[in-house]
């Protein structure tokens, strides 16, 4: 395991939790100790940790999406033999995958994406992992793939060629986007209608159990609804990472209408805007046209 | 139970599975007949159905929402005693539910509105009740509630005054269209990728084990997309109820900004133009600025 | 003319410069006196003003939208002598004015209804009219039409019955919205790609002549741009008037999908929304599924 | 002028009749004839193009963007010397433009982007051109921008380095979008209110003087009512040519929501797709769930 951040750590656990011998490296230190007191052999470099490893070797990649992930290829591409996989369980760029995977397998090295989702939660529940990548490559990983599964044969499977892993993890994602915002919504909706009261932790408990709109997403909101009913403290400020931004773009490139995973992602855009320029530019339009009065700043 | 057609002879069937003695009316003989043959006491009239109550009565109605709702009440009133519950189980606008509570208010009536979501699983999995009225109606009635739901104290509860109910419902049901819209749109795109010939099926089902995106409606997509993979046959038309539109109607009435709710909305109306107007006319404005060809219907 | 703020003191004295008498009434003594200044006939009261009309009476009303249009006709009719024809120039909504125009045809009073654009340019430009009514009734009107439009025949016209010239006036509105949104949103592109450091009033200018976006629109926003390149000092805060809502409700009644037209509305909600609960729940999501680190406010 | 399209042999006639000397190449005989007759001096190669101006040379490009223009710059490239111009009047992306303009300058050429817009209408109304490029290579061709333009100082400019006017130009088309599917949705809006029988040719010709929303568009738009009042025959079946998606991809990325942009740009994609797969899988969703029918195709 390269990586021993939140996930790759998790990971490599659920990994020693089920009898695999696990190597992890990362550049910190304090991540290597706190992965050796969780059953992880812990290297203090990439070429120790591939020496350990028997040949055949796996070389799982749990490092932030882009340049770290070439970087890391880069270092470790001299370190493996013929044979040997490498496999990408970040949010990387199907793109960028398929391109990796053809280099790779140049060196006669091959190459598996697997789009992991589950966030922190999977070291207990297990992962939802969409793999791509030759089949045979994929299939000599069963083992890990079933250990980290939420079940040996549920919950991951080979999608496709190398880059349908990832693709479809991004997709996933989009989806996720538009399952969230939907969620929002109807909650705000429900929060913005004071003569009812509403109280919105009781209501998404009602929803878990036996409603239409009942999922995982549901049973995290009201966790956080459970602890914080107003959301006081939690600033309306919405990070992307990535995954949705390149959903909309291929949507688009398939000329697939897709509004809602779309809407989602502006609403994230616009949720950091604090200081529109289009909404000025509006209000000094109506002030041009009608003699609207104009708000100061 | 006033009316017994899919979901109000599933939930009577429930009650009677629970325990509970349950008669059932319906206008149709047919219904009437299965009815009875799930167990529940058939009458051929409202009044003979009233007339076999205890004091204080529950009647409760699983009738179309909208002049159904009041025609059935004002045959109901004469027949009714104060201190009898009427409850209002179907999908009817919030604001029609208090105007009714008011009305049988004046009688000595008590009115309860259950927003109920289930679908057809309801019978099997219990229902989700979200209900409004007053705290001494909706307690009384709670054997009812507490069969009706997955579990005697999950699923179930009263949110706030009359009329609550039906609201939490409606925004349930503009949530639905969005997460529906979400995983559609997903689905789309990774339909259209052709290049790797990903499995619908095979996705929904990695997905439901351990990641974000798992739901209700990703399991019924999964059995959809198992049952018709590249859903042959299936006319791209999709119908609305009218919650989704009250809800869009209420965000915009409360200030909120719902984008993904109110897309989900527009696109299923959208679904429903084969002859767009609007179309027509970008094409030919096309056509008169840059010339560019107008394709011929 | 009934209401001498912004926009009725602007028409009457339109109409005075082309050559019409008229009178004109307001609460307020202020507004009344400047009216006298630019050549309206000021009355005291309702009854003075009807009083020194000759019958058949043509009346203006050009007061606020909703409850003031009703207050003002149960003044004004018991004045009035059949014959006599009202019209609303405001932005009623149009099943007011149906139900008004209804009432009224009861008292022999003819209602006609002029959606009314131009804004504050509408004194020296003209304004276009939209009108709605009894063809005989708009035909005698003839002359205040012909002098408040543009031209004799040009920016005026009948469109239908009672209630066709606002329901035409308000998705006049709802395209106003869109267009601005287009045109800010474009701008506001422009204004965040930094590197090419591009003079938004420049192109605006560039633009009003020859381009395929030219309009009057445009031209205000160019104008407002030169005034204040960068917008400084202006909230982005964006009131909407009600016909925009109106139209976005409309164009669900009908069944029609209007995208663009909707999300111009709810980017307006949006900019008056300084602390979503939605964007609050999302950031809380985040933090539960995937550990993101929440924003404090 | 390289390419004698519809664009370009407008382009270079508006320059002959403004008294300038243009030699006109396009591969097709039927073209260079056509321009011949418009006063433009053809050449059947651009070489013979090249060999015909005087140095510094200034070559106009109006070809397809994308290959076209790669190839045609490949083909001149050993043609010119340095100090000479090549002009892009296409619809580049300005990240190629940016790109070309470094290639060009390695070998002593300047590269100058004009977005062009203005359609079939620019031969007599002038067009407008938002430019990019050095300071004194576009100071240079002021006489040619003096006269393609509307007017000698209105409606072109230099915006700012190279790739700045494809940029501007791209924004332009992305408002466009907003601004056409505005007027779209309206007037769909008003052709579904049928018991008004509004005519919506003259609608759009009231609007077209003194309204807010009057604009070149609205001419186009009213022009194409007036010949053809319900559009038929016309397919609701829109294309679109790049720009609109390179602004809601540059938007993005620039983090700045443009929904209505946006949403134009998912109508198009919309209108030409005639089986929605999004929207069956909607229809068997509600069928699992509710039961609800599904319609055969």
């Amino acid at each position: 395991m390269v990586g021993l951040g939140r996930m790759g750590a998790n990971m490599a656990e659920r990994l020693v939790r089920g009898g695999h011998t696990v190597g992890g490296y990362d550049p910190g230190p304090a991540a290597r100790e706190q992965a050796a007191a969780r059953g992880i052999v812990p290297a203090t470099s990439l070429a120790e940790l591939v020496a350990a490893l028997p040949a055949p070797r796996a070389v799982w990649l749990m490092v932030p999406a882009g340049q770290v992930v070439d970087a890391t290829l880069a270092e470790l591409l001299p370190l493996l033999s013929p044979g040997d996989t490498v496999i990408d369980g970040g949010n990387s760029n199907y793109k960028d995958t398929m391109r990796r995977a053809a280099e790779l397998a140049g060196h006669g090295l091959h190459y598996v994406d697997s789009g992991t989702s589950g966030g922190v939660w999977g070291l207990k529940e297990g992962y939802s992992l969409m793999i791509g990548g030759e089949a045979a490559a994929v299939e000599r990983l069963r083992p890990i793939f079933e250990t980290l599964a939420p079940g040996a044969d549920r919950g991951w499977g080979r999608v496709g060629p190398s880059g349908a892993g990832h693709f479809t993890k991004m997709v996933h994602n989009g989806i996720e986007y538009g399952l969230m915002q939907a969620y929002a919504e109807g909650f705000a909706i429900m929060g913005h209608k004071a003569d009812f009261g509403l109280d919105l932790h009781q209501i998404a408990e009602i929803w878990r159990h036996g409603s239409v709109v009942r999922s995982w997403l549901l049973d995290l909101s009201s966790d956080a609804l459970g602890k914080n009913p107003s959301l006081d403290g939690i600033a309306p400020y919405v990070e992307d990472s990535g995954e949705g931004r390149w959903t909309v773009a291929e949507a688009i490139d398939l000329n697939v209408s897709a509004p809602v995973i779309t809407a989602s992602l502006l609403e994230r855009l616009r949720s950091r805007d604090k200081d529109s320029f289009a909404d000025k530019l509006l209000a000094a339009m109506r002030n041009e046209f009608g003699g609207h009065a104009i708000r100061k700043e």
